[in-house]
């Protein structure tokens, strides 16, 4: 799937990231989308993942995977810091 | 599985989860544990399930599967409302 497909999940108003997703296969014709977030916006990415397959494309898409994993960075003040992701693969059915 | 695997994640310190989970592992040799949240604290759930299982359990227990998914209820006002779910397994490997 081309990375195009990802829809990476912040602090924009929680539509935006859900129309996104509805628009990828909708007028973008995607086969699959992946929502994508990192620490505490893994809630809303899969807050986002099921009113996006649920609300608006009921019937058409569903969960196909979803993956969670670990970044480990340093931050401002040089310490190693752990941060959680997910990614949530939608599909047509 | 038995529903006595199930870890039920909220507003305690992150360890006790995480020990939680462990001990399952551990002292109760459970072959999987279900890590399960609801709205904001999906996001701690993939955290104790990544600091359980690669920090505490290394190579010997992985995530075995993720299923998300919403639930409706009524709100003390009244209303009708929508809560994203997730249950993590994780099993030994």
């Amino acid at each position: 799937m081309a990375e195009d497909n990802s829809i990476f999940i912040g602090a924009k108003p929680f539509m935006n990231y859900v129309t996104g997703v509805v628009m990828q296969f909708t007028t973008k014709g995607a086969e699959s989308v992946v929502v994508k977030a990192r620490g505490k916006f893994i809630s809303r990415a899969v807050d986002v993942a099921e009113v996006a397959a649920k609300r608006f494309l009921d019937n058409a898409v569903s969960v196909r995977d979803i993956r969670i994993d670990s970044e480990e960075f340093e931050n401002k003040e040089g310490r190693q810091v752990r941060v959680s992701t997910v990614e949530i693969t939608l599909g047509k059915k």
